[in-house]
């Protein structure tokens, strides 16, 4: 029990660089291939973070559930899943390891290590796509963890990818990730001073989507939906809830 | 119980919207990225589609069915895996959603957020697709849920993302997301005036699914034809039945 | 049982006409959409046809095991796990549902229902690339049946889909398809006049499949294994063992 | 159990060549159709090369381990997975079958079989993107083999998919593959003098990734973290420990 925490801050570190590194990077390699196309560009962008969205969360979801976002790790915070003193130091190590995947990044492309975006992403278009972009990851999240937890993992990383297209702001929904791509002046940058609107919109989506899906899923124990479906064959099969929660046919309630 | 009729209608009415939202909101990103070509932004619009139907339907599917489509409901209601009181309330949300969808995606992208569309899909080329497309959506649904419930959203997401390819009216299938896409004037749009021939062609495809797949599944309680595999060592084994069901060998009957 | 083969030719032969009105179909809007990019013509002729692979595959394996395929048959029926009377109504329907689909594909399109190919495909390079092509579809579904059967259906949808790009004959791999692509004139056509020597190298590199994979796979009862992993905890434990199988570790035998 | 390793070494053998033969040929497919525009090129190849590799970890892990890797294999020997005797044979053929698989896809494409790339990848920035592209990967087995055994598959196919774009290097990461696309003069090769500062980086990638995550995953018996998930409901559930692990809550260890 002792190594847990180091452990656990370790895995939110290298898990947040890995995925940052992934969004600025394939950003650079996307924007340098695509002849100045943006929808190629946004192409191999959406399809690197996805992917590695997936990978990182099955890696590192029994050391440290896998957060990589403050906005996440506070939800979990106000629901009491996360100790509340683990809150603060999660919270610093995802930013820390944000900010080094960005340099990371710049490393491995030849490029100045520290920088500063010029890309403006301002408006109340673009916040609205942030606070629906992270109402819904965190939504996503909790429903898909009551029902089927084992599909977090994929789960985000299609959220994410839907996100990065049907969001204006293509989605960062992510406070730490937004602190990180203000220190590259690349594709997937966001300048400094436009930080704190998103982060701001981030967190009251964070905490709208926490509101209303406890309301939504509330009225019964873990997996209680589950256990509900309409045929008797299937409650009591030995089929595993997780595998039976998808059902399309409910009963009424 | 009292709780549940709210709880499946707010479910369907917020999965359809963010369906709506990222099927407008991706077609508007894709085609201003895309530089004018129309397989990148069809590809974006695709991608976009087809990862967030997972994602709902994992979400949501415990709670109300996730069916986010008239056309399903009414299926399901015949098949009375839905109570027939539920039908219209279902089918009132689903579309209140989707035109709410389409209206949030308007905001997000700074347009104008009443709009009609000048997209012009019609004749009978355009109807047999609709009827193909949804016909094989819920043959798609149908079959999946008998023999293995738990890739039901897979199915779903990765059914449409083909299907956006390979019917001339990229497959609309639904209703009420139809109705939703008369309201934007962007890539993804119909003219209003084409929305009833394109609702026709999907609820006769769905019905014609509803008679052929009864008929093609019939010839044995649940998960029938999972439990005649041919070989003794997996009849008798622990491995849940969904993972079985997926064998290519099959005995004679 | 009475009723079961015409359910199990039914499956076939719509889940063939569904897979080659996709190949067709997307093929078409593929080539209507890229603007002369043959890239992209192939890019979202790969996506819809890998998808869809994978949902027919799911939904039908149950009822006739989801062959589509005269060259899987032939190497079931070698095998004894397809009835050897079972092998030519299965290829006769296959092929039926084949041509069916291919002109459903037209009439989608608006095009002229029937049509002969002028795409010439020939040539020794041709040949090979279809003989590695279904040696790799039957050694796949032949290995992934023995250890993970249900994940055959991803299995197939991912190997075609890979196949599209690293054959240089974009991997028809499959006679019945293969009739039905000399009968349109778009994209993912072949004319008639080669269509022989295709099916002659994918019949032989089915066959050569079913060879290798024979002895390669020898030595064991079913799963044989995945119950010959490392460590004493997984061995008897109550994973599945299709989960268990695909461990990295393995002893010396 | 005697014809277990020459089994073990055709699977390491067939599954490298195809592995190169489709990171070779699709690489060939894609710049020959993508019309001098990079991004799409690339997009073909990662799309194909993902595909694979999760098709052929799913078809050989029962057989050989699915290493297809000489640092993967040197990895599992350091940790005792896998016999050191077995260590020297299973490079040779990894290495013979990678180059068979490029020649292969030479002869599929009407190339001349024996080349030598003149393509440059050198430099610091190059060799640290095959450290980090080497230690994501390792990292990325042993973390999933640990908590989610059936996954590995999948996650091995998106971590390369997503490290083609997120490198600089495109993420060879295998020293068997890059020597054989020095053999190679198309869109995937590396000139023959630049292969040995490459497999150095993959080597160092690989055993920093072996210590880290040893120390990481440190602390318990097998699957251990997935026992101290925090609800008791799940702890005794018949739920598998795989599909628990990736609960995002942790309690306080």
């Amino acid at each position: 029990m002792s190594a847990s925490l180091p452990r656990a801050l370790a895995a939110e570190a290298v898990g947040t660089a890995l995925l940052v590194a992934t969004v600025v990077g394939s950003g650079v390699m996307a924007e340098r291939l695509a002849g100045g196309n943006g929808a190629l560009a946004l192409l191999g962008n959406t399809l690197a973070t996805g992917a590695m969205l997936v990978v990182l969360i099955l890696m590192f979801s029994p050391l440290s559930g896998a957060h990589f976002n403050p906005a996440v790790s506070l939800v979990f915070a106000l629901r009491r899943e996360l100790p509340t003193r683990r809150l603060a130091p999660y919270v610093a190590v995802q930013i820390a390891g944000a900010v080094a995947g960005a340099l990371l990044a710049h490393a491995m492309f030849e490029l100045p290590i520290l920088q500063a975006s010029t890309n403006v992403r301002t408006g109340a278009a673009q916040w609205l796509s942030e606070f629906v972009a992270t109402f819904g990851l965190v939504g996503a999240i909790l429903c898909t963890l009551r029902a089927r937890a084992s599909a977090v993992a994929y789960v985000a990383g299609l959220y994410i990818s839907a996100a990065y297209w049907f969001t204006a702001s293509t989605s960062f929904a992510n406070p730490a990730v937004t602190v990180a791509r203000s220190l590259t002046d690349t594709f997937s940058g966001i300048q400094p001073g436009n930080v704190a609107a998103f982060v701001a919109a981030q967190v009251v989506g964070a905490v709208a989507a926490l509101v209303f899906f406890a309301w939504l899923l509330a009225g019964g124990g873990e997996q209680s939906h589950c256990t509900r479906l309409k045929r008797p064959s299937e409650r009591n099969s030995k089929v595993p809830a997780a595998a039976a929660a998808s059902h399309f046919s409910v009963d009424e309630r």
